[in-house]
């Protein structure tokens, strides 16, 4: 049997080498030189734009937080009365945790994303100016630079529920196998602020992007990124506090939430093993420790990953392959590491076989992030069928363009869906088929926890996008040679690419994830309502009041996206009216606006006004979010019957898994279809239907309609992708925290 | 007691009164007179293109139908062996009566849809003609037009049913509470029927729709119902085959289905009443029998109410209030039947509260379908807030008027989940605490029959709507003055609304009657399993098989929307291209088409293109929906253990759950979303932002941008709010009656 202690002070030794890395590679970025004084201009627009959003973004979110930690602390401590069943002794103690662990997690995962993203704004003009001369140092930049927020973001999420932990074990008084209940909070606190952290960084983003897009390619007839639009900064903003700042967040609670939840199952399986007599050799605290010890193998290898990733000499090769070698040395260390783990603390001599299944489902996961990966790329990359079919369509105009999309954007959800199912079900068999009483839902959790081995060099992957994004912007606003924007438009396309996959990853990773969770919330509830670990506690829908409860859960989802989509709508209209007001005293011939030569634009006030909109806008969504379950929870209270004490936890289980379904299918249909919509533009921009522009009958250059029909979809397609979608991400992965936190008060 | 042969002979009588009637009232609209030669030019080519699609469908769906009978005699006849519990004695009967039921119901089905079909496309001339000269004799013949439509189908499914309850009664050998298992099929394959019907006429109708819009109005600047546009004719042939014959199918499925399903809860409650010694004093048959008797009475409540509707004499009133008066007479006649019949066949001396319980909830039913029209007008007419601001939002163009009615769309599923949900609670508790034992589910069962009572009465609104549609083409494309078209667009205006609160309706039903045959579907799984009716069958969607089966229900929902929606935007492209091969040889100034006074386009092309386009692309998203749950039951077979012996039918139960919840959510947004898009256009039409055309610099008319983006919009909207929405209604029923009768395959 390992030593409880051994195991946390190595875990918490590799999260600190994950941030002592972070902190090198950091150093490493930073020590290049950032380029001229125009792209400097440029650069540090961006900076001012996004710092300035983020802390005021940040201190809305916190104000937020400790409104509902005084909730969490007052409900736990003097509402609720104590139970025999609590892992505390007081009532007082209770609250004292699980409110200090929610607000722990609240500012790590806001500290996480605000040094990754500061990391990220001083990356692009390092890439930009890399760019100048070589195309490797531009890539490694970009990588590392990415990494950055990649390792913060894992680091710091391990780092906090080891360290929980240990204070808890410290202060002494509570089993350790009840530990995980107590940090639940922890998962809580980060997946709150990932919520507001990607709505408001989503609609920030996007009602920037259609903002500029429609005022500026539209109605002013000038190219993306140009410079004499006013929205330009605003949009180049976006892009750091939107998909940067937002999915770093998002990625954290992920980790955060799936740690605790696969302790507490590993804790009850641990434990029901010791009693029918096949112990584990690493003892029940060893099984408990094995998701974070996997976790901190998986942190050292993305570093070696992201350290691989370089270029050829000659500069030829395709970027997306010189970052996919690097992916694929980080996933085969991270098995081996993990078939290590899995031998080392999941090892019972009464059922020799169970560690290699485990390691099996393992595997599994990896392979599931892997067939996302693919399935995202069929449908959202112009060499296939989808895509294609949407530039088809828009050859009839806008209405067609948009039918097609929604049809792609739907379709697309069926291959996820089986492999979700098949990698469950397969993990499950192989949990159960272990030789230990009761493995299978554990299986599930080990494949969670494959797929999320290597989160760390996804993160790296996703940051790159913004930061390319961010570098070509600088490299077209301060007019540089032709030569250089095609090298940054080669990385600015694989990071789009990388955005994409990174959607992908994220949402399977979430399905998985939240059935890990609501088992978890499962056994919780047992737990609490004392019943002991041979209660099979069941969510039947065929009840009506479970039924109803499913029910609001798959409204919520729909609800929610209306609030989110809307919110960018509203948003932009703010944008387009600023920028017309901005461009009412121009002139014009022929109502072709004729740009004076010393004409500058306001950027400052398009950012203030962007900002101030996404922050109104982000609060409404959110507390729909985080209100919802709880009021079910409270309000189905009233059905709590003598034969039925746990109605009101089984209809906010269904709920909560309902909404994850309708959830990851919704998410599944907007970054999808958004994507589609994306590429099929750029699939008519490379030429296809005419291109961009055609030749009039009088030798004049004439706007092609086909393009112009998937410019309004590439506009539909882009709260969907950016907003709703990966704000859906965070909501299914909220839903289950804040079940998993709650669930005493609804029993 | 009631005697069995009483009640039957009663409803059968019933039955056949509102056949005589509806006949009557056929005999009653046919004898009007048909107008000028050139109004019977333009309605014999809508005749003859909507008599030439409905036979060519009907011939494919027999064909399917008769080669899923096949398989239904095989797969219970030879493949699955004879249980003891079976209601009958021998595999070959089982086979027989299962198929019997689902031919006949088949049969039924397609013979009520072509015969209110027959006298829709009758209607609308005669509609037409009156116009002439009296508004309110249009409005009668179109709503009696539509009536014999909506008195056919509930007189058709009830005589179905009962005719096929007296058969096998009269064959004997089988316990008469027995008997609802054996004639499930009846519903099963009226919804095989209503699925290809509503999803060819969907596709039909909107293809035609969408095509002649876009190369009509957009490209070629003419009016809609233009008789240049060589794709008019099939529009309005779509508007009967889409509108009529598949709402017709839909309606008739709802209440074949709804009344086995409640015939088979009813026995089952009185079953056990009567153990517990608090035997009804009308027997278990009498209970059992309520559903139908509950119905033939709402058909002459119906038919009073539709006699009842007249204009004031000035003809100043708004037709809408004239519809409003009947259905408020139709719907306190079938409450006031509805109590007696309560208190006739729900009575038990031994618990003296219950039948007056259950017809409280019978009045919720009818509360919960006021409601959801309601919300539903709430939604799409632009009096209010949504519709407005998908108005406001074409103002900025085409991108952000989708992102508003996306988000429109997503937000109206709010109101009608709770209202549904509360109607569910509230209507089992009914039950619950009304004396008997168990009998929450048959409250809900009451519910819905409630609020279907008057399911004739909503459906001759329903058909009323494309006979004023009609009415109103045939008046635009001969040419009649002005003040007759006022007249036409009047009841034209209401005709769509009637349209949308129709649908509001069928969902609002879908979803009640879908709760109650999966009670249906479970307690019949317990009777052929032979656990006796004590046995809890659980829905636990914890477990993991059961789980992926709900993922599976709802991507099933997402799948088969692509596939309709698709279908559309195929078969559109066909017409737009026969379109434009008709107008490409026409002079053209400044791109302008200038018609010559003699064209003469080719109709009967485009109604030959998009018919076979529909029947085409119907059979793949109808065949998804028939095998997916049966796959999945038969697939999920290798899950069953020995402690697990249902887990099959417990995932199919799941599927059908979790399909029904996201299938409802799902078709509210694209029912209400396309009504708002289509009504925004209108707003604007009606002078909003502009109104249809600006007044130039040059003092010339040109087009409203605000009203072209409107006008995409509109068109996106179509395939959602008639093709996938309605479909999804059926869709929603028919995994229930496909899971009620493949059931015992499962086990």
């Amino acid at each position: 049997m390992e030593s409880a202690a051994m195991l946390i002070l190595l875990v918490i030794g590799f999260s600190v080498f994950g941030l002592l890395s972070a902190a090198y590679l950091a150093k490493w970025v930073l020590g290049h030189p950032t380029g001229s004084e125009a792209m400097q201009r440029i650069s540090n627009a961006i900076k001012e734009g996004a710092e300035a959003f983020l802390r005021r973004q940040n201190r809305t979110i916190l104000m937020l937080a400790v409104l509902f930690a005084a909730v969490l602390f007052v409900g736990y401590g003097f509402v609720r009365s104590h139970r025999d069943f609590d892992p505390v002794g007081t009532s007082l103690a209770l609250a004292s945790w699980i409110t200090l662990s929610f607000v722990f997690g609240a500012l790590c995962s806001v500290f996480a994303g605000y040094v990754g993203m500061w990391v990220s704004i001083r990356s692009n003009i390092r890439t930009a100016h890399a760019a100048l001369s070589s195309l490797n140092d531009a890539l490694r930049i970009a990588l590392r630079g990415g990494a950055v927020s990649g390792l913060l973001v894992v680091a710091m999420s391990l780092l906090g529920v080891s360290g929980l932990y240990a204070l808890v074990n410290a202060v002494g008084g509570v089993v350790p196998t009840k530990i995980p209940l107590l940090i639940v909070g922890y998962g809580f606190g980060a997946s709150f602020v990932a919520l507001f952290a990607q709505l408001g960084g989503g609609i920030y983003t996007k009602a920037a992007d259609v903002g500029a897009d429609l005022v500026g390619k539209v109605e002013a007839g000038i190219p993306e990124d140009d410079p004499r639009n006013p929205a330009v900064v605003a949009d180049l903003v976006g892009d750091n506090v939107g998909d940067c700042a937002g999915r770093g967040a998002d990625l954290f609670e992920s980790t955060a939430a799936e740690n605790i939840g696969a302790m507490i199952l590993g804790a009850s399986l641990a434990a029901a093993a010791e009693k029918a007599g096949m112990a584990f050799s690493a003892g029940v605290i060893g099984v408990m420790m094995f998701p974070l010890v996997a976790r901190a193998f998986g942190i050292v290898a993305s570093l070696v990953g992201i350290l691989m990733v370089k270029m050829d000499k000659e500069e030829k090769m395709d970027a997306m392959d010189a970052l996919n070698r690097g992916y694929y040395v980080a996933v085969v260390l991270a098995m081996a590491a993990f078939g290590g783990a899995t031998y080392w603390l999941l090892d019972s001599p009464a059922a020799p076989d169970a560690w290699w299944h485990f390691f099996l489902c393992g595997i599994l996961g990896v392979l599931t992030s892997v067939a996302f990966v693919y399935i995202t790329q069929y449908y959202t990359e112009y060499k296939y069928r989808p895509v294609q079919s949407i530039a088809e369509a828009s050859k009839t105009g806008p209405a067609t363009n948009i039918i097609a999309g929604v049809g792609v954007g739907l379709e697309c959800t069926w291959m996820p869906a089986i492999v979700m199912g098949v990698a469950l079900l397969a993990s499950y068999f192989l949990g159960e088929n272990s030789g230990l009483p009761h493995a299978g839902l554990f299986g599930t959790a080990v494949a969670t926890m494959g797929m999320l081995a290597t989160a760390a060099y996804i993160l790296a992957m996703d940051t790159f996008g913004p930061i390319t994004d961010n570098a070509g912007g600088i490299v077209e606003m301060s007019e540089q040679p032709e030569a250089v924007r095609k090298k940054t438009d080669r990385l600015d396309a694989v990071g789009n690419t990388t955005k994409a996959l990174t959607k992908g990853y994220a949402i399977g990773s979430a399905g998985l994830a939240a059935f890990l969770l609501f088992q978890a919330y499962m056994d919780e509830v047992v737990q609490y309502a004392g019943l002991g670990h041979d209660y099979i506690f069941r969510v039947d829908i065929g009840k009506p009041v479970v039924f109803v409860g499913a029910l609001l859960g798959a409204m919520l989802v729909f609800l929610f996206s209306a609030m989110a989509i809307r919110a960018v709508g509203r948003a932009a209209q703010s944008i387009i009216e600023e920028v017309r007001r901005q461009y009412a005293k121009l002139p014009r011939v022929n109502d072709i606006i004729q740009f004076p030569k010393d004409f500058k634009p306001d950027y400052g006030s398009c950012v203030d006004i962007v900002t101030r909109a996404a922050l109104r806008r982000m609060v409404g969504p959110g507390l729909l979010v985080v209100l919802m379950p709880v009021s079910v929870g409270m309000v189905f209270r009233v059905f709590i019957t003598e034969t039925d004490k746990l109605i009101s936890a089984e209809a906010v289980a269904a709920l909560l898994m309902v909404g994850t379904i309708t959830g990851i299918l919704m998410a599944l249909f907007f970054n999808n279809g958004g994507g589609a919509w994306d590429n099929a533009k750029k699939y008519i921009e490379s030429g296809a239907h005419g291109g961009k522009y055609l030749t009039g009958p009088d030798n004049k250059k004439m706007k092609n309609p086909t393009h112009q029909a998937a410019v309004v979809g590439d506009t539909v397609g882009d709260p969907f992708k950016d907003t709703a979608g990966p704000s859906l991400h965070v909501v299914i992965k909220l839903l289950s925290t804040i079940t998993l936190v709650l669930a005493p008060l609804f029993i």
